[in-house]
């Protein structure tokens, strides 16, 4: 349904969608919405989770369903145009096409579109070998809200002439600019890739694990999560749990190489760092992927958490630190767990990036009133742990209107001031998603 | 010399020179610039070649030499943050020490310092593996235009909360803010790394042999220079061809590994991709270091060309266009230097970046004005040329003041005016480094 995204609890309040067709079209709506003082919600996929696609007050949403095109593929540079409403199912697909990779995955990529992708900077479990996506773009089609049209950076790989405006609209959620079309890096398709699960003692074992291993293997996934998390998956049809026992944590990693490689096959490659980790008494038990659905299926043990955690109305928390901070972090995330009773906290997510999804499902012998009063208090508690350790309210999904209230744990208020004088700066009007991030 | 950079040509004009030793000083003297209305030129190693560093109407100079310090190394992040001032050498050395390295490599790390870097966003020869310095910066400590502090991006590796300001103060040349710390990603350091020289027949064959190469090899550098630039390098002592004859253009190529890589040594993995390379008909010769030493002579072949072109009151550029449109740029670049009989362009670069340092030294037999005439109409011709082609007027120098004139030509007017008014919201008072960019 256009008008909002997949966090629970909006109602939508728009006063029409329209499907533009091409760039010159976005131009003549924002004009007409500057002229009669309308507001627009640029929209995506929508499966976003913090509102940013939300119509709050009768906006008009622009879709880009209809912009959904491949324009240009460059073999000399492995670059491709697209149009911002292409989704990124279909991007991956044309990338594979050319023998090729875009590497930005998460469990969405089937409806979620480019154009969302770059307006919130989306992560997924590859960061920790590709970076974000401002990483992966080259150019940037925008139409700011004064209804100008800019085409930034145009493919460049190195532009020092003047400031890098594109990476002030990647990330901005639609409210400096609407991203019509963009220029993206495509990549080599990783090949030969290991995939292990391991089971550790805990947390911190997590945190000795981690440069373990990324000082020897070129790491492609970090992924973690807690039993408790696991659980959830575990209700789900379809899922084969690979170990044959319970453990406190688990750790999920993928890689294609080691760091000094003389093994001639993927097997001798594997034996040599699973034999390494069985020796070093990090961790506790470990499998590996003998094959594609083998691999398939480790993968759902993190995958399907938060599919399972979605049957249980969770409240969700997506909080990054520095690596550095993470055991302390999790520490802290213990503590607060042991002062509510009527609650269980499940955590997964990128130890790599520094990025932990932080979810609390509502027990089915609690009820809704309860249950919301304590994750109030988890979460303010959780606000101001993170900003004691100066860490992001939100590390992938954005600030929409739903975490507006929590931008100030991360960003000084000089910064919001900065920010919101930016914001006059290219849509004066603020006729561009008003009332998210610092609208 | 304070008050100007390495740009032929330039007259300093500060009123003083200030040495801060920390950010609450810089504060200070911006809070006293802003009070007292004098302008303030942030200085680093002034390596620089578009007069960014330069003091043109009695500014103070900030100068950042005597705050260069390592303030703390974090091992399971494999960070570090440091003061503006610490020379890109000294970093590089601190890096080595912990095993570790950092990747931003390019001929006057010696005295160029990191403040200086970012501000303009240093390139250099390993842009193609790892990003340019924009890509190696996790946060960012900036007194703005108006005095005020910001701790940007903190070290965090995933942080969407808001607009990401860290990226419009990197290459900004100190006309937004005044860096004063920042916290660095080191990188492992590539081990087994073979260095190739290779000469080939023509610009078109370079451009054949670059994605050949890319999709066999994991690069980490792909530099190119022409003959002529080649013969300037040559004249400097300490230069020895590495091979028996000339050749029109060559390639200075290093990797790691290939990118199916069964070879159990580095000698091996050479032997295949040598072959290979003959085999394919690409490339007249080719030679490879056998020893560090070798490798440091192949490096002069490019890294001389520069140094021996400085002996010649060179008229310099430094242009960039997407990877597909270099062979074309060469090509017209060739066009461009027929219709001169008392000039020899001479062009080496960044082949795998599309960045291309366009130079023309004085033949001794050409005197100074019909000189500098020819070259003015030359750079007329190829300014107008990198707008056709939308590509860059500084790939990796920076604007400063040298090449305000020519922002026009890669920037639109309306993305000009976007940066002035960023400018106003972060230096109302036009006291950071006026003049400059778009100040």
């Amino acid at each position: 349904m256009y008008g909002k995204d997949t966090a629970a609890g909006q109602t939508a309040n728009a006063s029409c969608v329209l499907f533009p067709v091409s760039t010159e079209e976005v131009v003549s709506i924002v004009e007409f919405a500057n002229k009669e003082h309308m507001a627009l919600v640029p929209s995506g996929g929508r499966t976003g989770l913090s509102g940013g696609a939300t119509a709050l007050n009768g906006e008009i949403i622009v879709s880009f369903d209809k912009m959904d095109k491949i324009l240009r593929f460059r073999e000399s540079e492995n670059t491709v145009d697209v149009q911002a409403g292409l989704i990124i199912d279909n991007l991956q697909a044309f990338a594979e096409s050319k023998g090729l990779y875009y590497p930005v995955e998460y469990a969405s990529t089937g409806s979620s579109q480019v154009g969302g992708n770059i307006a919130t900077n989306a992560g997924g479990v590859h960061v920790i070998r590709y970076g974000m996506t401002r990483e992966q773009v080259l150019g940037l089609t925008v139409v700011t809200g004064k209804g100008e049209l800019l085409h930034l950076n145009k493919g460049l790989l190195k532009n020092n002439a003047g400031y890098d405006l594109r990476h002030l609209f990647i990330g901005s959620e639609g409210t400096l600019g609407i991203i019509t079309e963009a220029c993206l890096q495509l990549r080599r398709k990783p090949k030969a890739v290991s995939t292990f699960l391991l089971a550790v003692e805990s947390p911190d074992k997590l945190a000795t694990l981690f440069p373990w291993i990324q000082n020897r293997v070129d790491l492609l996934a970090f992924e973690v999560f807690s039993n408790v998390a696991l659980n959830y998956a575990r209700e789900l049809e379809g899922f084969q749990f690979a170990l044959t026992e319970e453990y406190p944590c688990y750790a999920l990693l993928e890689f294609d190489k080691l760091q000094e490689d003389s093994a001639d096959t993927k097997e001798a490659r594997e034996e040599e760092i699973m034999t390494a980790l069985l020796e070093s008494g990090l961790i506790l038990d470990g499998t590996l992927a003998l094959d594609p659905d083998a691999r398939k299926n480790l993968w759902k043990h993190r995958e399907f958490i938060p599919v399972g955690l979605n049957q249980h109305q969770p409240w969700k928390n997506d909080l990054s630190v520095r690596i550095e901070n993470i055991p302390r972090f999790i520490h802290e995330l213990d503590a607060i767990q042991s002062e509510f009773s009527n609650i269980k906290i499940a955590w997964f997510g990128h130890f790599g990036d520094g990025n932990i999804h932080v979810n609390i499902p509502r027990p089915s012998n609690v009820d809704e009133k309860p249950f919301s009063e304590s994750c109030q208090k988890v979460n303010q508690k959780l606000y101001l742990l993170i900003q004691k350790m100066q860490g992001s309210v939100s590390a992938e999904h954005g600030i929409g209107y739903l975490k507006k209230d929590y931008l100030s744990y991360s960003r000084s208020k000089e910064e919001i001031e900065y920010m919101s004088a930016i914001k006059r700066v290219f849509d004066p009007n603020n006729i561009l998603n008003p009332g998210k991030t610092v609208g």
